[in-house]
């Protein structure tokens, strides 16, 4: 149990709590509606770091001018199996729930399809974009580039972003097999805890500005992180620099550093969502194979290990009963935003 | 410089070599030309664990009769943007052959397609795979199961494949960029060179039968191997089990060793291959961004941090010039094949 002073709310609460701050900073309803749902989720299933401590954020960049508060997003179709979304400039959340119906739409019709977010801002997690796809039977990857702060396997200075992919893979019984992962070696939210409290962080996080393995917070976060996983995560760092930004005609991590321009806004740029149709390779055989697929799960589950989704779906099981409950200081901090 | 004994061979006779020692043990022509090129690729580029090597592992899995050697595969057409080979329980290169035109057309037409090949037997990297796709022009996302040998993050006992994930990008200046690795922490051809030399392995690259980590390289054939990246690479290898398994209707890597039934032989099942076409997204547009998507690679080279591609196309410009030396050994051990 946690004993610090917290404030206890329903989601419902939380979630007019996330609304109402987000329109008392000028954000338009239907991007304060978007943003305050991805809140609600992270708060919900005990994502603190994506809940709605990330009011902060988006406020933070609505501030400093990097967010176009009433964006109208624009739905656009290159291709018969590709639906592009402009953003506007705006948050990435409302272009994502435009693009929804026409990726699942033209997954189902084609098999395969790809939802483009351009010119979007990025400050939430992938995990419940992907969860939304899953939640129409489809299977689901994700990726974005954020801003440069991430060196290369080999290198020292930034290129990346910490660059996460996310997949979902819908399950016959209850909710979706979904990761959701940075391909930096941690989140730099985790480094930036570590600045904080003055502590030093293992000496395989990142680099000091002149090159040098440190296991000093605040340089790496003035110098570079490192990718997980050596020269392997650095090749799928490279491939979301990529297929989230040239591909679609979007910045790269480079690129949204810049054009921030040292104002301390969210990364901006694109984002990348493919969707499958289980039925499209196996028609009415789709089902039998799904629920073939449980096997993997339960092979994993079986041991003891942890399903990467487990976590979060039972802290969803406990919100839903009783709520959450958000630190005292944090609901302090948020109620001043509007003030 | 090595000096164990070798013979010179030019890649014209390294084809031939193949090409005869693969009909010599019964392989129909159009597979052996298909399975040649693949190991024509790998000598040419300098993995030699994918070169010529491999013609005793296609030997040993066509005698193990686990291969059908004069498969026919079968393309189909599920859907508008999906395309299906049915490999018939031949090795995947034909098939992979049969089905790229088919690929390539989709993607074109529709902007992303996906290819699933079929009941085929795996024993090549998918570098070549992706690299056949980015020549036309196109991005390529493949991956394939293999056989069970991998344990989950948490676990100790196996669930998944090497589970490889291989990525291509054309490039408007020369080859594109690739890269192929195997969601394992090392490959398994790495721990029995360790197994036959005697000599001990890291002990974090996996378990014995009984669960404990060893570095003792036969354990650890007996027991599990670890994934890349802790959980981050164990959810990759959780994504490649579905995505080339169940999602095409095929084997996943339990699956595969328990249908191989200690015969040894190459793992069994699909492969699953997305292409996306940068005109897509673009339109005429696309040769402008695929020329900015050269500062990602240029961000990378510049502080001397390798390309995942790189070595492999200097070992091509090497051996296109001069040829390439097979061990003496390994030539030896070839010619007895036909014996």
């Amino acid at each position: 149990m946690n004993d610090a002073p917290g404030v206890r709310l329903t989601l419902d609460e939380v979630r007019a709590l996330a609304f109402t701050t987000l329109r008392l900073v000028g954000l338009a309803p239907a991007h304060a509606d978007a943003v305050a749902d991805t809140m609600v989720a992270g708060e919900r299933d005990g994502c603190a770091s994506h809940g709605i401590y990330r009011l902060l954020v988006a406020a933070a960049s609505i501030r400093a001018g990097t967010v176009a508060v009433d964006a109208r997003p624009v739905v656009s179709d290159p291709a018969p199996a590709l639906v592009r979304v402009d953003g506007g400039g705006g948050f990435a959340q409302l272009a994502f729930a435009r693009g929804l119906p026409h990726l699942v739409d033209k997954a189902r019709a084609h098999g395969i399809a790809a939802l483009a977010l351009t010119d979007v801002v990025h400050f939430a997690a992938l995990w419940p974009e992907v969860e939304a796809v899953a939640a129409h039977g489809l299977v689901a990857l994700a990726m974005t580039p954020s801003h440069a702060w991430v060196a290369p396997a080999g290198g020292t200075r930034p290129v990346f972003g910490t660059n996460p992919i996310a997949f979902g893979w819908p399950r016959p019984d209850g909710p979706p097999f979904v990761f959701d992962f940075a391909t930096s070696a941690v989140a730099r939210g985790e480094i930036e805890l570590h600045r904080r409290a003055g502590t030093p962080v293992p000496d395989d996080w990142g680099y000091d500005a002149s090159g040098c393995a440190t296991t000093d917070a605040a340089a790496i976060l003035d110098g570079a992180m490192r990718t997980f996983g050596g020269h392997k995560g650095s090749a799928l760092a490279t491939m979301v620099e990529l297929l989230a930004g040239p591909l679609i005609g979007d910045l790269t991590s480079a690129e949204s550093l810049a054009r921030d321009g040292g104002r301390g806004g969210s990364p901006l740029g694109g984002e990348l969502i493919v969707a499958i149709d289980p039925a499209g390779f196996l028609g009415a055989a789709a089902a039998v194979h799904l629920r073939r697929a449980e096997a993997v799960f339960d092979g994993i589950a079986r041991q003891g290990a942890r399903l990467p989704s487990a976590r979060r779906h039972a802290a969803r099981a406990r919100s839903l009963r009783d709520g959450v409950v958000i630190p005292a200081a944090l609901h302090a901090d948020i109620l001043r935003i509007g003030g």
